[in-house]
């Protein structure tokens, strides 16, 4: 079912989902929040979906930002939401497939990569969900953490930052993978569902050619104990961070 | 000048330091406190200093617990320790280079290794402190991480566990050279000065020949807005968390 949400509470964006498939998750919230903006970048959000992330980054920045997404029937949702927030100028979605951006852009064009992608490792015997729009969404069928960080170190600039959110268990292979393509891990957040469990999400933003020396950031603590959201959270979703 | 202080609030394990050169740190408290242990394991403790780790894992286990330490008026000290504490039956402390502990101990000899190594990078150029038994101990002068890491890959059991407490702003360095000796980073945690800083010490911990597979534990907080000790600071003082 395709229905109109409010991707904040302290404006007016807009977001289009259908529920068939997902709804724009806290990760990409976070991983918005999380990255720092200019008016001068030049940005691409890759694996957009619904465009979850370009939106947020719109209330941070009047840079131009692309959208990636694969899938059509999401790609029309992203349109949609663009257009009924009125951000077509600021926001392009494109329908195709990160691993031909470096055919379509020239190296070192970008200053700032983002990227929510699917978190699951996919095996070909893997019995996965029959709804193929969101097994492709959430599984590395049509796209892995080689292929992301290998295109990112083609259109990056040097010095130019992607960073991605992911599965916490993950973490390794991706400094790994970053490391291959000359991109530094510089900066990280882990995100803990509540203050005494182990992190479930973390944020990681790495530099094209960049000198070693990582920051952690503060930790961000999902919920309280009663369940609800701490007010950390509560003030990036009313804008309190920026 | 060398006193004797206690090292946890709970029980009468004492601590002989001496002043002119440092005091056993929050670092090696948490280290201790963070590793698992049973009764069954070899376990080493690489750049011992005056034995603070060995001691805090006493309180643990029934295993027995070599401590290394290269500098002899340190050394010294820490035999003082052990023998104050009427601990030499459990804790043997020797006077030896880490990098000649594969020409000591067979391969695949030890359960588990602690570490809280020299932090700073050094440079033969660098002014380092003139005070020289503190400079070894701070400054990669002697042994750095990639001769840790060397060493652990020959005398660690497989599957036995390493695990450092380092700045966290070499993490990527540590995950590199780890990757590296076949030590496959498995469990982190993070500590944080206060609820709202970037993180400054990680504890890590990898294992010989393992999978992939990441667990981030949670983040300790090690001071409250004033100042004070956070309750979960004082719980491992007061040995509450084991």
């Amino acid at each position: 079912m395709e229905v109109v949400n409010d991707l904040l509470n302290y404006n007016n964006l807009k977001i289009v989902q259908n529920t068939d498939w997902f709804n724009f998750s806290l990760d990409s919230v976070l991983l918005a929040n999380f990255v720092k903006v200019n008016n001068k970048q030049k940005i691409i959000d890759f694996c957009s979906g619904n465009a979850p992330i370009p939106l947020f980054l719109s209330t941070k920045t009047k840079a131009k930002i692309i959208g990636v997404e694969l899938q059509k029937p999401i790609f029309d949702l992203a349109v949609k939401s663009v257009k009924l927030n009125k951000l077509e100028d600021q926001i392009s979605i494109i329908n195709v497939d990160v691993k031909t951006l470096s055919k379509i852009y020239e190296t070192d064009t970008f200053d700032l990569i983002t990227c929510n992608p699917p978190y699951f490792k996919y095996d070909n015997n893997d019995n996965i969900n029959d709804n193929v729009i969101k097994a492709i969404a959430r599984h590395e069928i049509k796209l892995n953490l080689e292929d992301i960080f290998k295109c990112a170190r083609k259109i990056l600039k040097n010095n130019g930052k992607i960073a991605i959110v992911h599965k916490t268990d993950r973490l390794i292979d991706i400094i790994f993978y970053m490391k291959n393509n000359n991109l530094e891990p510089k900066r990280l957040q882990f995100i803990y569902p509540f203050s005494d469990s182990k992190s479930n999400l973390v944020i990681i933003e790495g530099a094209k050619n960049a000198k070693p020396g990582l920051i952690v950031e503060k930790g961000i603590i999902v919920h309280n104990k009663d369940g609800s959201y701490t007010n950390e959270i509560l003030k990036i979703f009313n804008g309190g961070t920026k």
